[in-house]
This record gives structure tokens, sequence and C-alpha cells, in this order.
């Protein structure tokens, strides 16, 4: 496949040690850079033969006017947020706005960049698939000088900007409050192990518990693959356990209200038997009866501070050195958690 | 802006009276025209110096295998449903799917189908805004032989195909479903008047009513802007009401859980002092309490069928007339309508 490769900026600054992103500022002679660094980058960018990208740059002077948005699912009350802060923000400057889900597929997500790239996007905003464990066609994105934004569920090492929530500190919120209304034995249902807000989440649980002197008790961790039948199952393996948890915290809200549905059926009192909380704040969670303790994520901002980043990227307003925004949560106490 | 104004094939279709599909056929030479007919049509797009879309034509022969969907709003889990339903279709026959939402706006149903056709999708998916009232839009796309088939919010006037669902059978199921369980003086919760599910559900209402010799009462008719705040101010006005009424049936599910909720905190039992309905039968329905009695709509189903039936006249397997789906609805009777 790699007849007549072409060299990249990413090759070219592996080769000096220094950030694909100062390759970029001395290919376009930026002031910010001192003249003796401008000049080993472009000598060493002739030694290699380097061509930029002619086509990608033509896309950026002639503007589509239009952004693509790639989510896992838009089912999904969070990612239609997202998608709403990103499109009023977007129409407001003047940007119209097409959305991909990838149905958590990596195959899916290639081939939605695939399309929204053919259709001559300016930019793109980008929430990766539950599979995504490779980023090939991410790095490939950054070598064509696509600009992209990663938002929610993003991969770490790759040197764009990137919007995510403190999903820590939300998790620490609510274990927190779960420990002031008395709670010791809580157990965590946490997503599968490899998703990024399984393990943060969890991070919160922990660092909580750990500021009342409970260490991890692996028995009180359960893992649900996030479908309805496996939340059901988990909801009737912790009503079989002996002694049951005094609390539950649902890594999101889908799987808390599976869970006391589940309970309901059962019989099982809630709180009085045990106390349950999830995370996003769905507005199911609110209309279910007891009403659930959640933490608030607010999907509209996040939607919106992506895009005006990228926005103001391509209007070169905003540098475009990578730059890390991080949202806080809000607990939402509700009657799921709290005796009266 | 008409400067050196290109014929279309609806000024043929209008100045001879007959259909625009006709035209086109005649124009294809199509076999299953009477070649007395062709004549004509083929002599009067010469007289009036006929230009065919070539760029349109080009468009068809090249294939981007990408769908453009238009919907109102992304968050409504009814259109979320539609939208899975036409994107694992539309990837099993190997084209790739971009949504883009209208925000119930017909300015931005325009510059949605402005953004899509330029980035030369194949054919389109479009639900109509709240807002749209004229379709001069419509019959452009329609003039320049860009494939497009209207799903559950239609102008029936347009000679595209149409996948809707029989509304005014679902509203009779469940309105006959409350006057079965004693109810007489039912009131319904409509959406703005001029919107096409309005009237449908209308209908079947009324159509119960009168075959229990129960005729219309403007009383009992209440309208809602369908935002929170109108709910609410509605579920008010039905609590004060003397007499109240026996039962209520919503146009859409979210006003039955906005008025339900309501109705919960001034301490009104549902159903022993009023019951309720919705229609939709989105997941919130099912979990709050008491669960709510409502109509199931297929969305995925809907999606699923229209955007086959797209991809077949892309195809040419179905035939480029256009034909009219009608799908059924399931009464879902949960205990917000039933004393046990």
């Amino acid at each position: 496949m790699k007849k007549g490769h072409q060299i990249t900026m990413k090759e070219i600054a592996k080769k000096l040690g220094v950030s694909v992103s100062t390759i970029s500022r001395a290919l376009k002679d930026s002031p910010e850079l001192h003249p003796e660094t401008k000049r080993k980058i472009v000598e060493m960018a002739k030694e290699m033969n380097y061509q930029p990208n002619l086509l990608a740059q033509s896309l950026r002077i002639s503007r589509s006017k239009t952004l693509g948005v790639i989510v896992p699912e838009i089912t999904s009350h969070f990612f239609a947020s997202c998608i709403s802060g990103i499109q009023d923000t977007a129409n407001k400057r003047g940007y119209n706005v097409m959305i991909c889900q990838s149905n958590e597929s990596i195959e899916q997500e290639k081939a939605n960049i695939r399309t929204l790239v053919s259709s001559q996007v300016d930019g793109l905003l980008i929430s990766l698939s539950r599979e995504t464990n490779t980023f090939e066609h991410l790095y490939d994105l950054y070598d064509r000088e696509i600009n992209f934004v990663l938002f929610d569920r993003v991969q770490e090492d790759i040197p764009v900007s990137k919007v995510t929530f403190n999903d820590a500190g939300g998790a620490y919120q609510v274990t927190h409050h779960l420990l002031e209304g008395g709670n010791r034995r809580i157990l965590y249902v946490s997503g599968p192990e490899d998703l990024y807000i399984s393990k943060k989440r969890k991070e919160g649980y922990l660092k909580a518990l750990a500021e009342y002197g409970i260490g991890e008790d692996p028995s009180l961790i359960k893992i649900s693959e996030l479908t309805l039948d496996d939340n059901i199952r988990v909801a009737n393996e912790i009503a079989e356990m002996n002694p049951r948890p005094d609390a539950v915290f649902c890594m999101i809200d889908p799987v808390a209200v599976d869970v006391l549905t589940q309970w309901k059926s059962m019989g099982i009192k809630i709180p009085e038997e045990m106390a349950l909380a999830g995370f996003t704040n769905n507005p199911t969670s609110a209309v279910v009866e007891p009403p659930l303790t959640t933490v608030s994520q607010p999907g509209y901002e996040m939607g919106k501070l992506a895009v005006s980043h990228l926005l103001d990227q391509l209007d070169g307003i905003a540098s475009e050195d990578p730059i890390s925004i991080v949202l806080e949560t809000t607990l939402v106490p509700r009657k799921s958690s709290q005796h009266f």
C-alpha cells in the first residue's frame, strides 16, 4: 500500500524529537519559534523530501462552513445533548453540522471519518467508540492537517485538544455522599474495565472510601456489559449477596434505572434496604420512583466548549497547540440514597 | 435571482397536466408509457427548451455511497430510533449515513439540505420540521432529480414516497381502551393544531368517542406548546377543572410524563382520581410510577423501511413512482389507566 510513501510531519517530529505542532509552526515560518530551531526543521524537511499536503491546505482555504461530528450513539441522551450544544454554537457562527454515529464500532468510526472528510468538512469533533483501541486513523487525520477535537471519550496521547469531564471527581462526590449517609459497604457497578470512564470513576470511588479508612474490596466491585440483560443479572447477584451492601453506585444512570426496576419487582425497598446512585443525570433518573441520586454532566456545555475551541482554531483565534478542557460535575442528591 | 432560468420537469408537467414522474419516465424513454404520450412530452420539452440537469445525473452515476438524514431533533428517543434503523440497514447495504437536525426550524432544514446535497449524498431521508409550511425546497430537490423519501412528518402532496404511522388508528386504540375502562369524560391534550400528528390523533380520539355516542366537547380539548412549562400549565388547569375529566390522553409521552409528575406533586392519585395515557412508548413511560399506558410506534422499523425503499429506488429495484407505506401501532396498557 505504501507505494511512493509521503513523508509526514509526524515523522519529521519523531526524527528531531520535537512536537508535531513545532514542526507545523516552523514550516509556516511562525515568529514564535527561535530562528535556529526553524532552520534545523526546514533543513530536515528538505532532506527527508517532505511535501506539504496541498489538498489539505486547499481545503483549509476554501471553507465548506460545515463541521462533522462522530459520536458512539445518538440514542444516548448525553451524546444528544452534546450534539445540541455543538449545533447551536456552530449555527450561531455560520457553520452547519453533519453527524455520524459509530455504533461503538471502530470500523464504522473509520468509515465515518472517510465519509465526512470526503464531504470536505472544515473540522471534526470526535467521541471515540468503545472498541477504539488503535489510533492510526486519528494520527492520519492529524498528518493530513485536518483540524479535530476529541470530547468525552478521548485518547490521551494524540496531540489535539480534548474536552472531558472530571469523572474521578464526580464519582468521588457521589461515593462521599453515600458515606456521609452512614453507608460503609458500598458496591460499585462498573462498565467494561478497559473503558476510560470505568477506570476514572473507580478511581474516585476508591479515593472517597480511602478517606474513610476503607480499602478496596473486590467482592464489592461488579462488572456489567451495560446491556439490559446484564444489568438485571448484576441486580439479581447483589440481591442475593449475604450480607448485602449498604449502598450501590452504578457507573451510569441506565444501569441504575435497570437495577432499581429489577429490585422493585423483587420487593426490595430503596433506600431503606439498599441505597442507590447513578451518574449522568438522564431525564429518566428524575422520574423513576424513588427518584435517583446521580451526578450531573452538562453534555450541552461540553458540546459548546468543544465546538467553540475548534472554530477558534479554524479562525486562527486559538493557538494550534492542543489544550485540555476539564469540566466539573455536580452531585444531584435525590430520594434513592436518603432516608427521610 | 432567476437569471437564465432553467426549465424544470415540474413546469412541463404543469403545462401538460400530467405528473412529474410521467415526464421523468417519458424523457427516459420508459417502455411503461404509451408512445403517443411520450412523443407529446418530448415535443413539449423541446419547445420549452428543457435541459436535463447533467450535474444531478452525473451524481446519480458516480455514487458517493452516502445517504443524508434530516430529523427535527436528535434528542427525541423516537427519531433516534428511526436513525438507528436507517443506519443499520444502510450499513448492511454498503452505505454510510450523515445526519443533520433541523431543530424544528425551516431555515435550518433548508441549510441542512444544501449541506447534504453539496456533500453529494446519493439520496435523502427527511422528516419535516414543525415550522415547515412552504415546500419549495422539497420541490426543488424533486426537480433536480435527487432521490428522497419523507418519513413520519410528511407533506402529502409532494410526489415522493412516504412512510408514516397510522396515527389516527393509534389514538383510536388508546381512547377505545379508556372508554372500555369505564371513562366517559376523556380529555385530549393536543400539540399545536397545525401539526400533522395533532390532527390525526384528534381524528382517532373523536372516532372512538363517536362509537360510544359521545360528541366533541371543546372544553375537553387542551393545547400544549409541548414545552415543560406549558405541559405543567395544562396539568394545573386540568387539576382545577370542576368536574375533572375521568381520563386524560396526551398526544405524546413527554407531555403525559410531565402531567404525571405535576399531579403526583399535588397529591392526585393516578389512575384512581384520573386515568392517564400517552403515545410513543418512550423508555421513560415504562419506568415512571405508575407506569404509563401508551401506544407503541416502532421508530426503528420506520427507519428501516424508509431507507430500504430509498435504496431500492437508487438501485432500480423499486419503481420511481411514489408509494405510501403506513405502519400500524400497538396499544401498551399499563397501570396509569387501570384500576387493579
